[in-house]
Parts: C-alpha cells; sequence; structure tokens
C-alpha cells in the first residue's frame, strides 16, 4: 500500500506579523478607499505571523519579474535540499531509492523545472520521472499526494519524492488594488516541504484511495492575471463559500471507501484562511478541534500554498501521530475549483530496523 | 494493455515558408552582425514552412506577455476542441468516459490550467483527474504519454486523454539578439494535438514499457528566460550532439524489453531539428528513412515542440499504420536535458463494433 511518509517542513528566516502586517497596510492604502477593505481583509485570515525569504520591505519593492523568478530559482536551489534529505530520512530512504519526482510550486516559473537541477545534485538517478505541476496553485498539494499514490499503485515498487516549493512572498503585487492581492499581501507565506510516498514499507498515511473533483463553472473564481509584472493573484468573493459545495464531494468519497467522513480519526485540511476551515468542519459535522493541525498552519505560518498539507500533517506526526488503523481524509483545495481528495488508514507497515533508525534521526530534528 | 490511439492534429491557417522566413530576417537584422548566423540557422532547420495562429507580421510585433498569455487562451480555447472531438473519436469514446487530462504546453502559462476550461466546456466529468505540465518544453510529448500510460497502469479500466497545445509564436522575441531567440523564430511552429490513452482496447501503439533519463548537467542547455516580455528560449550550441548520449539509452531501453533498438517497425522521434533526426538514426544504425514521419513533421509544420509525436503517429496512421505485433519505439527530447521515451507493439486490441465505427468516421475526416 503506497504511504505517505512524514513529511519536512522549513519555513524562511524572516518573520512578519499581523500588527506588522496592519501597520504596512494602513501605509501602503493611505488615504485610499480601500484601506479599510485591506485591513479588515488581513484582519480576518486570522494568520497571526508568516515567514518570508527576506525582509517584507524587500519583498514589497517589486524588482520586475524576472529578478523574481531569479530569485525563485536560487531560493529553491538553497531551501529545497534540506528539506529533500530530511523527508528521504522519514521515508528510510536515499536519493538513489525515488524513481519519481513532482515538483509543485505556483510562486515562480522555470523551465526547466528545478527537478532537473535537483537530480543533478542531490544523487538522485537520471532515470527519475519528472512531474513538474505550476497551474494548480493551492490543490497541487493534494494533487501531488495524489498522483504519487497513482504512480506508487502503478509500479508497487517505486518511491516518489514531492517537493513543494511556495515562495508566495515573490507573488506580492503592491501596487495592485484587487481583493486579490489585497488578500494576497496578507495572507499568503513562504515555506518548502517535501514528503515521500513509499510503494513498499513506510510509517506514515496508508493512501486508500483518492478523487478529485472541479467545482462547477468556477474556472475563473480563483486564477492569476500574468503580466509583465509577474504572477497576480485573483480572488471572487464566492470562494469562501465553496465549502458548501465541496462538503458533499468529500463525503461522497469516504462513502465509496465504506466510511462516514464525518467520524473519521484525523483531517489534513488546506487552510486556504479561517472561513474555509470554520466551514468545512461544520458542513463535515466534525469538531473544530479536529482541523487543529491546518488551524495552526494558518495561524503560524499563513496560507503557504500547497506546502500546507504537509505542514499539517507534519504537525500531526509531531503531536505523536495516530494508531495503526485509524482512519483519515487529506484534501487540498484551488483554483479550478479544484479538491484533491484522499482517504487512508495510520500505517506502521512493516518497518524495518533501518525505518526505525529513520525515525529516531527524523525525531531528534 | 494501455494502448495509444490515433492522434488528432491541426495547424493554423496562417503560414510561412522558408523563402518568407528568411526574407524577413534580412530586413529584420540587416546590418547587423548576427545576420549571416541568422540565415544559416534558419537554411539549417530544413523548415519549408510553418503554420501559425496570426500573420507573421503580428507574431513578430511583440504586444507584451499579457497579451500573449491573453492570446494563448483565448486562441486554446479555439482550437482544442476539434482535436479532442477527433481524438475522443479515434478512441471510440466520450467526453464522460475520460478519467484524466494531461494538458501539456510550454507556450502560454495560465492558472487555472486550461484543463478547467476544457472540463466545464466539453463534457468531460467533474471528477476527471487534471494533470497541467509546462515545465517539459518538447519533451512534454513523451512525457504525457508515458504519464498516461502510469495512469492506465494504475488503474486499468481508465481512459486518459492528452492535448498539447504549443503556440510557438507566442514566444517568437523579434528583439532577442541571442542564438536560441534567432534560431526560434525560425524554427518553431504552432500545432495543437490530442490524443487517448485508453486502459482497455483502442487501435494503435500498445505502451508495454517506459523511460525517463536525464543527460548529466545539462541543465542550462536548453532552457527559458522568462522575462517580462514572456518566454525567452535559449540553446546552447552543444544540443544538436546530444544525440550521442542519448541512443545508448534508447538502446537500453528496447534491451531491457528483449528488443534491438536498430531492428524495429517504427520509430516516432521528437524533430527538434534535421541533426538531431540524422545523428539519432545513424547512432542507433537504422535508414533514415524509418524516421519520415517525424521529418515530415519538421518539414512541413517546423519543431512544434511536444506536439511533433503526436504529428508524426498521426503521419504513421494515415499512411496505414502497421501490422498487429510491430514493434516501435516513441521518444521526445527537451530541456534538461529529458528524453521522455516508450517501446509499445501495434496493437488492434478487441476492436469493438464501435471502435470500428469511430475508425471509419476518423477516417472519413
Amino acid at each position: 500500500m503506497p504511504t505517505l511518509c512524514k513529511p519536512a517542513v522549513r519555513v524562511p528566516e524572516y518573520v512578519i506579523t499581523l500588527e506588522e502586517t496592519l501597520e504596512l497596510a494602513e501605509r501602503a492604502h493611505a488615504g485610499k478607499p480601500q484601506l479599510p477593505l485591506a485591513l479588515r481583509l488581513i484582519r480576518n485570515t486570522g494568520v497571526r505571523k508568516r515567514h518570508l525569504i527576506q525582509p517584507v520591505e524587500l519583498a514589497l519593492a517589486h524588482p520586475g519579474f524576472e529578478e523574481r523568478n531569479r530569485l525563485f530559482e536560487a531560493e529553491a536551489r538553497k531551501r529545497c535540499p534540506a528539506v529533500i534529505e530530511e523527508a528521504l530520512a522519514n521515508a528510510a530512504l536515499a536519493a538513489r531509492d525515488i524513481d519519481a519526482i513532482i515538483f509543485v510550486s505556483c510562486t515562480g516559473f522555470t523551465m526547466p523545472s528545478p527537478i532537473a537541477w535537483l537530480i543533478n545534485n542531490l544523487g538522485f538517478r537520471y532515470t527519475t520521472r519528472q512531474i513538474p505541476i505550476a497551474q494548480l496553485g493551492c490543490a497541487a498539494g493534494g494533487a501531488a499526494i495524489n498522483r504519487a499514490h497513482d504512480f506508487c499503485k502503478a509500479y508497487p515498487d517505486s518511491n516518489v519524492l514531492i517537493v513543494s516549493c511556495e515562495l508566495c512572498s515573490l507573488c506580492y503585487q503592491p501596487d495592485d488594488d484587487g481583493i486579490g492581492s489585497l488578500l494576497s499581501d496578507g495572507l499568503f507565506g513562504d515555506a518548502v516541504a517535501a514528503a515521500v510516498v513509499r510503494g513498499n514499507g513506510g510509517f506514515g498515511v496508508a493512501l486508500e484511495r483518492n478523487a478529485s473533483y472541479i467545482i462547477p463553472d468556477t474556472e475563473s473564481w480563483i486564477s492569476y492575471a500574468v503580466r509583465s509584472t509577474g504572477f497576480h493573484f485573483q480572488l471572487d468573493r464566492r470562494v469562501p463559500g465553496t465549502m458548501e459545495p465541496l462538503a458533499p464531494v468529500l463525503r461522497e468519497l469516504a462513502l465509496d471507501h465504506g466510511w462516514d467522513v464525518g467520524d473519521l480519526d484525523f483531517y489534513i485540511i488546506h487552510a486556504g484562511g479561517p472561513r474555509i476551515l470554520a466551514d468545512l468542519s461544520r458542513f463535515l459535522g466534525v469538531d473544530n478541534r479536529m482541523f487543529r493541525h491546518s488551524w495552526a498552519t494558518l495561524t503560524e505560518y499563513g496560507n503557504i500554498a500547497s506546502a500546507v498539507v504537509f505542514d499539517a500533517l507534519r504537525r500531526l506526526f509531531d503531536e505523536g501521530g495516530m494508531t495503526p488503523g485509524a482512519t483519515g481524509v487529506i484534501a487540498g483545495f484551488g483554483p479550478g475549483i479544484t479538491a484533491e481528495m484522499s482517504v487512508g488508514r495510520w500505517s506502521n507497515d512493516t518497518p524495518t530496523g533501518l525505518d526505525r533508525a529513520a525515525e529516531a534521526i527524523g525525531a531528534a530534528r
């Protein structure tokens, strides 16, 4: 059974608090009509602090799209190796054991994708499959888990490394007064994450079934305007209400698996914003506390796009994990409006001595 | 056995000949030091004509990255439905039978990817898996076939639609005197293609084994400079020589399958340029005539990026196809330097009456 092992997550060293974000907004929008809206949006995010790859003054001084992409590439090379190494150790694997790399990011664009550099520099086999995904936004975390699951289903002895590199501050657009940008500048944070899906063995979430769903005719609700200044986040006011149509889809996925979605043992949910988490727990009939890992990610890191589900799962591991057989769901949401969902069971499948040693190393970090 | 059915390919209505390209280059680079190089590069492409989505004068009058992406989206919506409909008919399937859509393009960037629009407008199920790939360049055609193969291996009753939308003229950079852009403006053409990989049944190439390979430390040899003006194609002078290291990799893939790569019945090869095709046939010890479908694509359409392999395969079908059991290889090459390869057998696996009807419809078009 393909098993999603403990993710590794790192956030950068520059911190900005809610109070600092509010102060910055007051200055940036002083005397402009959008000021009250910007402040309300920022206060409502529920984000206490975020981590950035550079001081916020620099993040908000747009140096041009070319420079931002240069920075994306440099920072990805600087920050991904550590989470990859840790994720491999968590899975008790070496780089040469990996058969496919899924690299997801919607905050920088390069061709070739960063996977080519990773293969050349971190000891992966030259035959490693490259699956770069840039266009699924925040849903790409769930999508990466699902595609890794599928790959291991096709090749049961294989192992897939997922890397999520979301440097959201490289998409802040200080001169854009659209509601998407106003929100983006106060909601999104930077993070890099990695996790391995092992086709055999491993300790974590045994992935049993996955599904994808797009809410009809909502493709314009979350989108990028792609301009000479880069990616401008655009958000429709109806997005926070999308958990009402998505809750039944999650319910059906669980039902197809013989489970009651309101009665699972763990919930790893994309923390798009506070309304997403509050609504979904309500519509699923689940105590809000069951979403505590996602709430913690949102509060402490902000919306870190496709990396949220990996950070929420990491927190569940850090809390001590679950007993084997515990049932759960993982769900990412993003543009489309797309939901990428999976159900599975906590598993400690045939851990080898090497597995245990790696767990110990992982825990000691 | 997952079977790649007959692709559908369309090229746009605006045609530019080699002679016109040379004239344009003479005017554009008049009196500049790069003129002789530009003319030599263009003459050496082996491209007799290319098809563009707009008159070349418009393609060369850069309207800005934002407008180009707007145009990409509009043209993709206009041109993809016809090839998709035809590819579905070729596979004797309807949109509702498709379980995953792989959309590959390196010539425009949107979020969400065009898959969301396709699902909403062409009758695909809302549960269709979305696999958009933008960062594999010309290798993405081979990659799409391989990932579709993998998906059908994981879910044997499923069907995957591949769409390749390469509007390369939206990446012409008339003010860029780099060798990549000089070549790009004279080599690349526009095309849209689609093909279905059926998990069961179907008529075409039964996909038996696939592989990926990256030539060590060549990640900078083919790349995009991502600028405020969009994607600038950058090419290292060593790229035309890459078939020497890749031929043994193809040989090994065939050997792993018990086959001699020099003795297959058909070869569907990415037509990156004339040297790629000439070298590869030489290194594989294969008569150049065996690559005639790829040569025809290059000569008549130019390098149409990830769509080349689909057009070359379409030409093999149009030629009458092969007898069942005939052995062949499909190979795409692109940035990385990456090769995405597969081997398979011509198959007419259990065609149903419906299959035959669709074949007849396909043939009548």
